[in-house]
């Protein structure tokens, strides 16, 4: 992973002056356009968090265990409802009205990687009728735009928002360079319902665009499939990220609640600095 | 779409110089590795066929007998399983047993994305349970080798394969140059379980990989969402494909049964020409 030489500074003003963008969430809400957006940096504020919680596990009362107890923490929860060996409507019920309760909003990792076509039916249809319950799902960008324009053509009437996968923390990973380039242009053809990146560094300064970095882990390595960490201070302040996803870091803790606190309180720290 | 000049001669001695994998499908099925690269080689040999049918619809009784019907001229069927409304593991069986009644290969074009660890669970997980039944899967190479690894640490002892999304079809893909190198690269690191490539172009002459390329239709063109098709001769004779994927072509004809016939015809008279 390579982090341009501008944002490694430790000196806090030239930091200030690479994140254009580092403001609060309540001035970041009034500058960005998505009503998504605005709702999801208004629960960070609310909520003093900019963790998502990747909830990687395969069975549903499992997940909503841990969603009901770690929700007060989290401004996302994020699913992969295929790997759910019971998945049903009434699991996406559940995880609605949690996300209700707890004020959160849903994030469908699906990574939809195929022609615009074969997305849009990805989306709407299945067992899984994605569309009708995540509020933001995210997209590679290697088939070309048509991947943004296959989604949008349902999702943009339905209010929600989708982020393109820029950057990838596993190791020997293609988004890098012209690739991630080409990833922010194409976000900016589609300001109206891409609402940001997955990403390793901060991309662009457009207020729009919401960096969220994965692979965050309170101590950095890796795992035996390629897997790299970050730290949430290394992602907030060195990388640019606006939130934080931690999935095994959270969910294989002897005690997830109190992890989820400290990695709560990680992120946030490592934010208010930036505003220093 | 670029096709290499050295590939788009119509002097028959220079496309067999450049297509040195240009035998028939016996020869290929004794100079590659891989046992399931044998039996497609072997069914594509003993049916004359070279074509693999996209079955895009969302209701399993539409697919059933689709396949049932269209069956007998193909060597592959391909399916996305998560846009099937009713999906159930009945379904799945139905599918096998035309596999066998029929004799060809189930490849289920998930296009895994992910890192190594969540497409470990996404492809033997939830619902689908694909490690359980998929002949092959592919992968798009973008998160680095992990991608692969997470596949083949339960495909390989299944005698699974997995296909890199080398290349795409749509308009303003991201999948060319150092990327699509990158992929070869990477199969060529797993040639125990990558058995070949979604791809426009030739991309080695290894025999071990078998070269598939969807977006072919009698008539060229592109769909509303930039989808873009070549025919079956350009795809087989110019592109060098072993096996052309098609879809939209034969299930939304009028006719799919006499439709898959002549892609079928078009495909292996193209390869035909190709021995000449």
């Amino acid at each position: 992973i390579t982090v341009p030489s501008s944002i490694k500074t430790s000196n806090t003003d030239n930091k200030k002056k690479v994140f254009a963008v580092c403001k609060s969430y309540r001035e970041r809400s009034e500058s960005c356009q998505h009503s998504l957006s605005k709702k999801l940096y208004s629960i960070m504020e609310t909520k003093s968090t900019n963790l998502a919680l990747s909830v990687d596990l395969t069975k549903s009362n499992d997940i909503l265990q841990i969603v009901d107890t770690v929700g007060p923490f989290v401004c996302i929860v994020k699913t992969h409802v295929d790997i759910v060996e019971d998945f049903s409507q009434s699991f996406v019920n559940h995880l609605s009205d949690l996300a209700k309760k707890h004020n959160f909003i849903l994030f469908e990792d699906r990574k939809f990687a195929d022609i615009g076509n074969t997305v849009n039916c990805q989306y709407n249809n299945g067992i899984f009728k994605i569309s009708s319950w995540a509020d933001i799902v995210n997209v590679h960008p290697v088939p070309g735009e048509g991947v943004i324009a296959g989604i949008k053509q349902t999702g943009l009437s339905l209010g929600r928002g989708c982020l393109l996968v820029a950057e990838m923390s596993s190791k020997g990973n293609l988004a890098t360079g012209d690739y991630t380039k080409a990833a922010v242009k194409m976000a900016e053809n589609h300001k109206d319902f891409v609402i940001g990146f997955i990403c390793q560094s901060r991309l662009t300064d457009d207020p729009n665009f919401i960096h969220m970095t994965p692979g965050v882990k309170l101590s950095s390595g890796d795992d035996a499939l390629g897997q790299q960490y970050s730290t949430p201070e290394d992602a907030v302040i060195n990388k640019g990220a606006d939130v934080i996803i931690v999935g095994r870091g959270i969910i294989q803790a002897t005690d997830p609640v109190s992890t989820a606190k400290q990695y709560q309180q990680a992120g946030y720290n490592a934010y208010l600095q930036t505003l220093k």
